[in-house]
């Protein structure tokens, strides 16, 4: 579409709040002399047109370009104010909207959307995000590693197994959740120097409370972390180096469903006050779950009958949770622990009665428990599909972005989706999801959701590539040049691999670090770039080529520009990248990767991509 | 984009619930064999992909086309499911939606939507909506016409003016509401046997409680239709003799804002009680509206003074107008009147405090009122842009199409956007919008929504189309065909023209009948194939070709098969329409207008349209 160029950063140099408005700027051609030309908004749920104005700039670029400017009012009754551009030009119209240009008004999901009331913090998009599965990570403390048969999961059917570092797991559907590595809090927080240097500034550990199994999603004590991985007293102390270090952490929240072993069901052995609800109709617990009436049968999690489904119309369970003064949500972001986050597990399924009814007053109630004790806490939820209804600024301040990142990037450069079906993508096709998955949420969340290539929920990136490094490569500078925060899921350093679950979460196998020396190294590359990027961390988007195998966009913040080209085929790829459109004036550029600078014109930017590979300009 | 042909009628043949779970079907190539065919659907938020089966149907296209069929769960946890379909053929995805095929998962707002809870009165569908303007319809009783001067609109400022039927109305933004023409209630019932004959089924008439404007939507009394238009015994009277002829009414609902005369208000004189809340900060219905404080300012709607806006905030208020046992929505449900349908007013923008806040719930609440007196009442909201959010089920059964009907066709037959700006949209564009508004909504609410041409708050159809009746016409036959209600403004069947409020509420031009006897004959041929044709009033849309100025589709309903095309070109078009993906094996069709039978192969149909027209084919 032969447009007249219109783009709309959404930074704060084109996006600029005040108390009831916002002014908002747009970029065109020069030469577009457009008949009428506005903002559209809604206040009140009605049609608003405000004329955009040309406004002078300073910028150097500005003969190529023109910037229009207007004053728009936020919206009273909504904590999310949309709006998009409509310009007039001979018999023609143009919008402009947060999927890009389009010849008529789009859909109030594509429309631009700023989020007044609820900002996440500002923190979290400056972050490196690294996620440790805690049983595998590093083993500091042996003498409280899970011993063979120490005890058993779901009664006496699943005896614990210790298995030395470094063993394979064991095979999908068998002993998943039994097995032990010995990985603990004392071997995270030996590694932090190791971390630090490694240019992570956030861990987010996988659930680390009282739970009988390896992975820890089947809670039976959120008030005390598991034994096997530590004390409180030793997490309280690893949260305080990291403070000190100015890193922080995110927990894992497993509020859905508790474990079996809780001893609010007591599921196996009755407990010696035999209070438990399990076959216990006048248990003083009882209805913290879903019994059917006096009978054994109760909902579970999904229908898995292993994680009985908490009952958020208990009020008991409401107090114990979020509302009350010493709710769980409210204990671990207060001293001595003072954690930076929760990650919330199944979010999107909690709700009342056997499934999600309701669900978003209770994520709202969350938030707001959490943001009681921490404005600054971020609300992370995980989401394995569409995120956008939990993201409008009043639930979450980000998801863990499988659909707008982690399932498309995937499926474009490994050719599979999330359900391993082959799913072709050609770049276009690619841009077209990630925006669409972007225009949908508020930018200053855009800025907030974690973006992974893998995590201990999928397939590790690199196995789904066939062990193609320069594949994972090019994904990873695409992870650390996009919009939202990167997280590594760890090992990724040192090019793991890992099948599905549970292969995804074999050991770190530390001995591996000095032979990856070149992995570790481009790894800090991209991470000591982008913590010293402010483009990177909250510059607006501009896509300057997307066709077939190839793409190119970039970044920019004020005068800070970085482009970041990717080419997927075998073969190499020249482009011309329409440089003058980002409002730039640099005509050199710095490469990543290889001591060449690149030279561009004023208007354009040539630009070769070797074959599966990817290249960072700035 | 070649695909596989993959097709998903809404349509009951298509779609077949039952308690718990709801039976799609799905048609490709009969050639298509994909490695994995699934629909996709999201109980409790967790996608859950079923797997589809072909099923043998004895449909004599069967030997081109294959049906496949699953069963998915309905919601628990919302009134809306929605599903999509996942098909793998070698490297690529074809996924079926909403809007048509992509190859990749479509977003939730494009996915298609079953409404279980909150189905709309079946009557709907069926009808042929005539909207009237009361005051310019038809007079059948002078003597109780507005005089000249006999009471005055705003205090002493805007005395009323009785105009002779006929005569120009005043310029836009002089004497709009003051002048009065005498059309009143016993001049419409003068006229059922004209609309009957018509083919009209039900009417939709703007205000008619009193008021001081000629528009009444400033009401002064809600209890009480405006005596210059007739008793409350009249209006029994009408609405006896409607249902008597199978006929329907629905009223328009204007619980937004008052009028200032409105005793509770008193804008001007004091009444005889003074009680009113205008400058009397002790008045008993000081609370009914916004005041800041004591002082004389207030909310009015949209900032317009004139319309003060009511206080929701205030139980007095919720039960006058919904909650009360004798609530205005309840009272005219109720016998002796028993409408059928209310058409709420600015509906989107009523809510709490100045704005439209917490407005879903007044709409929700708008709507229990009205369906606990009768289950079968429309529930119509006035929505001049996108109307989807009230559309999922539990607020509107429909919508008066404005965002999904009125502004994509009235650009592209007129290349005029509802703000005059000029507005190309080609056939392909028009029909991604349509279908984009479409998408978003459940099938059955969208066989209710409200399409019009134009109505009483736009520049008549006509006049935007510079008096054209050939373009007229084509949009006509295309209203007609279209998924959704169709609704004519008064005196489209006499080509009525006019231009901006108050110029498109011209007095009827009853002389004009015998002039007209063509156009009239061409509305009633629509009706009549409207009333006749289930397809068109519920059968499933499939598009067939869009391109340029071009474009044809089918509506069907088992099998039951309308073709519409249309050429908005000069010149005529022939196009060759892919017959066999309708299913049908008819290769005879008559078409609308004309003796001429059209023949077709199994595979294909070849069409000839003229410049500037429009077939129908049957």
């Amino acid at each position: 579409m032969n447009t007249p160029f219109l783009y709309h950063g959404q930074d704060c140099h084109w996006v600029i709040p005040s108390q009831d408005s916002l002014t908002v700027r747009v970029v065109t051609e020069a030469g577009f002399e457009p008949t009428a030309f506005y903002v559209r908004c809604e206040p009140d749920n009605e049609q608003k047109l405000i004329a955009m104005n040309e406004v002078k700039t300073d910028n150097a670029a500005a003969s190529r370009l023109k910037t229009w400017q207007a004053e728009l009012p936020l919206n009273r009754d909504k904590p999310t104010t949309v709006y998009c551009f409509k310009a007039v030009q001979g018999n023609q119209q143009w919008w402009l909207h947060g999927e890009g240009v389009s010849i008529r008004v789009p859909g109030l999901e594509k429309q631009f959307r700023y989020n007044a009331a609820h900002q996440p913090p500002d923190w979290v998009k400056h972050q490196i995000f690294y996620q440790i599965f805690p049983d595998r990570f590093a083993n500091g403390n042996p003498s409280i590693s899970v011993k063979d048969g120490e005890y058993c999961l779901q009664g006496k059917e699943k005896p614990t197994l210790a298995k030395p570092w470094g063993e394979p797991v064991s095979e999908h559907g068998t002993n998943g959740a039994c097995e032990f590595y010995g990985g603990d809090l004392k071997g995270i927080r030996d590694k932090l120097d190791y971390l630090q240097a490694l240019g992570v500034t956030t861990l987010y550990l996988n659930p680390i409370f009282t739970a009988p199994s390896n992975h820890k999603y089947d809670t039976s004590d959120y008030f005390n972390i598991d034994p096997h991985l530590g004390t409180n007293e030793e997490f309280a102390e690893l949260v305080a180096d990291l403070h000190q270090r100015g890193m922080k952490i995110v927990l894992d929240a497993v509020f859905n469903h508790t474990s079996l072993n809780h001893p609010w069901f007591d599921g196996f052995e009755r407990r010696e006050d035999g209070l438990g609800a399990w076959k216990n109709p006048s248990s003083p617990y009882r209805e913290y779950y879903q019994f059917d009436g006096d009978s054994d049968d109760y909902v579970g999690w999904n229908g898995v009958k292993s994680l009985p489904k908490l009952n958020y119309l208990n009020q008991a369970v409401r107090d114990y949770f979020y509302q009350g003064e010493d709710a769980v949500i409210k204990h671990w972001l207060r001293p001595p622990y003072g954690i930076d986050g929760w990650r919330f597990d199944v979010i999107h399924m909690l709700g009342e009665g056997e499934g999600a009814t309701n669900n978003a007053h209770y994520v709202k109630a969350f938030r707001e428990s959490a943001k009681s004790v921490n404005q600054d806490c971020y609300v992370l939820g995980e989401h394995f599909f569409e995120a956008t209804q939990w993201l409008q600024g009043d639930q979450e301040d980000g998801a863990m972005n499988y659909y707008g990142f982690a399932h498309p990037v995937r499926a474009f450069f490994t050719g599979l989706d999330i359900s391993f079906d082959p799913c072709y993508l050609d770049a276009e096709t690619f841009a077209a999801w990630l925006m669409e998955a972007m225009a949908k949420v508020p930018w200053q969340n855009q800025l907030s959701q974690l973006n992974q290539l893998d995590s201990h929920d999928t397939m590790r990136f690199l196995t789904m590539a066939n062990g193609d490094e320069a594949t994972l490569k090019s994904a990873l500078m695409f992870l650390f040049c996009w919009v939202g925060v990167p997280c590594i899921y760890y090992g990724t350093e040192v090019a793991m691999e890992g099948g599905h679950d549970p292969d995804n979460r074999r050991t770190f196998p530390w001995e591996q670090l000095d032979n990856r020396e070149d992995m570790v190294a481009f790894i800090n590359t991209l991470t000591t770039l982008r913590r010293e990027s402010n483009a990177l961390q909250s510059g607006s988007l501009q896509w300057l080529y997307a066709k077939g195998d190839v793409l190119a966009f970039a970044r920019t913040l004020g005068d800070d520009v970085v482009i970041c080209a990717v080419n997927r085929s075998e073969d190499q790829a020249t482009i011309s990248l329409p440089l003058w459109q980002t409002g730039t004036t640099q005509t050199c550029f710095s490469t990543l990767f290889g001591s060449k600078s690149v030279k561009a014109s004023e208007r354009e930017l040539m630009m070769t991509v070797e074959g599966k590979s990817a290249q960072i300009l700035w």
